[in-house]
């Protein structure tokens, strides 16, 4: 294979990528097979339900969240348009597999349920709208995560998930079951932090978007699979020769980049930025933090969960502290600010973000944009002056 | 006084509306003298903080949700401009207010702490800001309301308040007084159902326009001062001679107008509909469930104030029934769903109170505006067709 060339930086290709590209297709298989023994398929939208729970249960899971414009038109004959494009797209998707039995998003034909999570507004509102065409079970989160008491609530809305499964599978979650699969998830949690620990190096030896369409591929696949991709991406990127050349270091924080919406850390790359760390749901947000395998294992699911520094939570000093953290770790130059378009939380959160980064003299773009192409030239001008800024 | 003309209604003034008119100053006037005592000011935002608490502990509290334009380029210097016009100009008349000495809203002056709750995203996340401005506090809000262990939760969130109250006064809450709070605000609670009531007649003797100018008062006069006022307007309206004409009978549902806001129920009467209810924060939501003088009452506070059907609630059926609830009671013909500009909870919550109201034949025109002039005559334009359709 020839070198690929990312903006000025020209990398050998990772054959572990190979990997993660054929795993769609045997992921597929592999639930449609597992359905067919009986098995339940959980589809999710967010990081704050916990996969140990829904392994225990002995179902199976796979995200439903959309990073694609093609279903948006179909979501916006019922959903108001200004709201954000990931929930217009998810919605779109279930609406078109199940009244039309469109295969624009396969996943969504695969499931047998839906788990959804009170995080934002939108969110909450459309999974209301879920039930006409999937069953739907809404998990509840405390909006200030810190006490004591918002553990305990959090700890009753998992185990009452927990019995919903039970009731769900017909299978009974065993400790000693919730607790290999804390164990398992941690171990994968552990590889992340190795993979991302190599993107301290100067230069990474691996891009952003390399990274991210792989990290899109966390909750689609199944812990084993996406794991053993993990550990032979440490191997090879372990041992990938240095690129031959580097731009400034940028840091991603913000939204969630789900599968098919790549268009930030594409353009950032394409024009000579080298992404080093993604503060997100698609990045660090959904690894950071283990589970306590010393603890009662319930306890510790809550505890680590409510842990997510989403900014749905109130006040989230933990992300403020994190992005902080992150830019140092990292070396970071600039961090670019992704918003999707009308997401009220991370976008008014912004404000503190940039004001903890100026303090230590990171600057920040702030991007909001949606899944479609009108503003690429526009927003590739933006970054352009960013990176010229930065470097 | 002579006769008063909305739309096509003929109406004799309402000298109790006097009362109102000048208990502002008086009101104004009692804050000031209170806080120079050392009465402690709490500036609230919303329903779900309960004012029977605050008062207990020997607090007064005054509403600073904004209704008014003028400072919401303010907020547009640091909060993003796609957020609701509410939190906007909230905010700009606090930065205005803590920053400028500006009077653009005296209220802010006079509060010695904020007591904020988890509501919808762009609030909560506004709230974060504020302790740069004044003390804040924020309650937490479970968002799955039903269960017995979100009232636990919301429940140890009334007492941590509680405390904090103490803390802030020096005073003790004692149960006694707690219980009289509740008891004085049922006592309010029932005359305002005794006030809508009267509404069921038809033609109605008292306008729309003139019920949200004084719901708009609920939360910034003293209970007491608001009480007498609605008592002497229940027993002059129940003597007011009936209006000359009548239009089609118009339910307002949806987000609160706070004062200075009236936009949307003064285009509905002059162009000839007639508003019986308004389901919202300034109409019914705020008085419509009592609380349990039988029980502990922490406990019943708790039970009451998590059943008000807020869109940050899921699922929100109890909105649902009660709007399609009080279309029958009030002999609605057409309901005006009004979205405050990019509120996603209420926005989108519109497609259920929509079904629901289908199946009872009520049409619905939905509005989705800001605190701006440019939309009126637009919005003129859809009222009169609507109301020529229900008519």
């Amino acid at each position: 294979m020839s070198d690929i060339i990312i903006g000025n930086v020209m990398q050998s290709p990772l054959k572990s990528l190979d990997y993660f590209q054929k795993s769609y297709d045997i992921r597929v298989r592999q639930l449609k097979e597992e359905q067919a023994k009986g098995t339940k398929i959980v589809g999710t939208f967010c990081l704050f339900v916990p996969d140990e729970i829904i392994f225990a249960a002995g179902a199976d899971r796979i995200v439903l969240c959309g990073g694609k414009t093609d279903t948006i038109a179909r979501a916006e004959q019922s959903l108001p348009r200004n709201i954000c494009p990931l929930i217009k797209s998810s919605f779109g998707a279930i609406v078109d597999a199940c009244c039309n039995g469109s295969l624009s998003c396969p996943h969504v034909q695969l499931v047998d349920v839906i788990v959804a999570e009170a995080t934002c507004d939108g969110k909450k509102k459309m999974y209301e709208l879920l039930p006409g065409y999937l069953p739907t079970y809404v998990l509840d989160l405390p909006q200030k995560p810190g006490s004591p008491e918002a553990i305990t609530y959090f700890l009753s809305e998992l185990r009452k998930f927990g019995k919903y499964l039970e009731d769900l599978t017909g299978n009974t979650i065993r400790e000693e079951e919730l607790k290999e699969q804390i164990s398992s998830s941690n171990e994968t949690r552990r590889l992340l932090h190795r993979l991302f620990d190599l993107r301290r190096q100067n230069p990474p030896p691996v891009t952003g978007s390399e990274i991210l369409r792989v990290m899109q591929k966390q909750s689609f696949l199944s812990p084993d699979q996406f794991r053993e991709g993990i550990r032979q991406l440490c191997d090879e990127v372990e041992h990938r020769s240095p690129p031959s050349g580097s731009g400034p270091r940028i840091m991603i924080s913000g939204c969630p980049m789900s599968a098919g919406n790549t268009k930030i850390s594409d353009i950032v790359e394409q024009k000579g930025g080298v992404i080093v760390v993604e503060e997100s749901c698609t990045g660090t947000r959904s690894f950071w933090e283990l589970v306590d395998e010393n603890k009662e294992p319930w306890t510790a699911l809550a505890e680590r969960y409510l842990k997510i520094p989403c900014a749905c939570m109130t006040p989230n000093d933990l992300r403020i502290s994190r992005v902080v953290d992150l830019a140092k770790r990292f070396h970071v130059d600039g961090v670019v600010y992704y918003t999707l378009s009308f997401c009220h939380g991370y976008n008014i959160e912004r404000l503190l973000v940039q004001k903890a980064l100026k303090k230590e003299n990171v600057p920040l773009l702030a991007i909001e944009s949606d899944y479609g192409d009108s503003d690429i030239e526009q927003i590739g001008v933006r970054i352009d002056a960013f990176l010229e800024m930065v470097s």
